[in-house]
């Protein structure tokens, strides 16, 4: 067998560190991932990718890989190679790309390393291989415990110069609303994160049939006929609208990828989007968005973080 | 003298049609205007168009000329060449672009006519002549009676697919807020334009001195230190801080350049613009933006229609 050009990808989180090889298709090889550990100090976290990235050296595919691609929780730092996870707080203006380049496998084969943030590389996953594949210009948004976002535009993923571009989870929709822990107020994840979901909806009086009382729950209740979680889940749904018309309006676009744990509630949450989305994008050039579900779940990151080397 | 190419550029508005010839450093020659007939059937808007071009073809300078540039109010649509300018009613749809490829002087030369939103026209001017020079990635904005904008990504201006793009106006600051004519509701336009300015002021019991009850009046009054036009300049300035903070977030850029009417009241504006800022502009990588005042003034339109033909 003929040996294929393979990209060794690497996607890191608050939660977990995942890694892989990729092929020239998006396929993955090799799967790992491991617990971030996320409150410890920064060599601590940078142990772990390390030893992903051991594992993957280890494979005899290694020999194949041509470059390596991280995917990072943000914000990242692309002119300095330097991330600063919000919830991996040993992580300040940590030198990430210098780091991995040091790494005894990379470093032997001189392999370049491109970093981008996470919302950045789901869209350069699902522009690649999923729900913005043929799009010139789209918006590929992540719904889960905060909202994330990349920008595809003329036909690439666009990073921007400091790599977070598409950051969609921290504009104002609501210029009088609540502070927001990064220092703004009134931003689209304090409305419309899956986290949001479901403190209004227990602010609002919803009680968990169960021990769960995330918007998983807030969805299955909404889902049956709930009243209190079909408020909370349209109030989301009302706020991305806003927010996905704004970046139509801005950027130009007609493409739009949603994903994420909320996004798998289904249509608690499209349904009403849908109908947010009649009021708010209104302008000839923005009207009739082709919203799209995101086709490549938890490995978008994974993918996308290859995507960046091609 | 040898002769230098030329772009002839037409700058339409809902009040004036502007057309010019623009040298290489842009520089204007034999510029007119003429009132647009905006209230008028489409053909008479269009006969005013080709008045200008009919000037500006009769002037020795003319065989010089090497492309037309069109720097339209919008929406319009690059696709189809067509525009539906909100303030002329008698063009929905209007193509443009073939009308004046028709025109004689351009037909006989078979020159190139290119078209854009007067947002996008606006920051390619500053871009190439103005306050935008230099940055590779840029807002620029005109708050006059509306707001409107472009963006400049990657080193050029880019107008997206349709031409509309940088429509910062009618991006929703606030989720509950008033409808907008547009269809949407708590649009920045809605309170931040002259026109809103204005309205605000006058609702909260400030009365001009004088006959002027425009936001040039009302800036005079705060610049006198008048509480309720200061508050309404100042709660302008807010929504434009967050929609100026949603757009670096989101496209991920530094320089920020404004003009327009409204922009020219100085630190009545600039002063609650910088404050407001500090607060909606909190990511690491949008803080401390570089906010210019416009250089070029009212002819960014026809610099910047012929900027498009570079």
């Amino acid at each position: 067998m003929p040996l294929t050009p393979l990209f060794a990808a690497v996607d890191i989180g608050g939660t977990k560190i995942a890694g892989a090889l990729v092929d020239g298709d998006g396929r993955l090889r090799h799967r790992l991932q491991l617990p971030t550990p996320a409150t410890e100090p920064g060599a601590a976290v940078l142990a772990v990718v390390h030893k992903v990235l051991d594992q993957l050296a280890g494979t005899p595919d290694w020999s194949a890989v041509t470059a390596v691609g991280i995917g990072s929780a943000g914000p990242v730092d692309l002119a300095d190679g330097t991330v600063s996870p919000v919830n991996i707080p040993g992580w300040r203006g940590f030198p990430l790309v210098a780091e991995v380049t040091a790494h005894p496998a990379v470093a032997a084969r001189y392999l370049p390393v491109r970093l981008a943030g996470d919302g950045v590389a789901m869209a350069a996953a699902e522009h690649w291989q999923g729900a913005a594949r043929g799009a010139d210009n789209a918006l590929c948004l992540v719904v889960s415990t905060g909202v994330g976002a990349g920008l595809v535009l003329d036909g690439a993923v666009r990073p921007g110069p400091s790599g977070n571009a598409g950051h969609l989870g921290h504009i104002t929709v609501d210029l009088d609303g609540e502070p927001c822990p990064c220092g703004s107020r009134g931003c689209l994840e304090g409305l419309a994160s899956g986290t949001a979901i479901a403190r209004r909806a227990l602010a609002d009086g919803w009680r968990p049939p169960g021990e769960d009382r995330t918007a998983r729950a807030v969805a299955v209740a909404a889902a049956g006929g709930d009243p209190v979680a079909l408020a909370s889940f349209d109030r989301a749904a009302q706020a991305l609208a806003a927010g996905i018309a704004a970046t139509a309006a801005l950027v130009d676009l007609h493409r739009v990828v949603v994903g994420g744990g909320v996004a798998a509630a289904g249509e608690v949450l499209f349904a009403p989007l849908a109908r947010h989305l009649d009021c708010y994008a209104a302008l000839s050039y923005v009207r009739g968005l082709d919203v799209r579900r995101a086709e490549l779940g938890t490995d978008a990151g994974l993918i996308g973080a290859a995507a960046l080397c091609r």
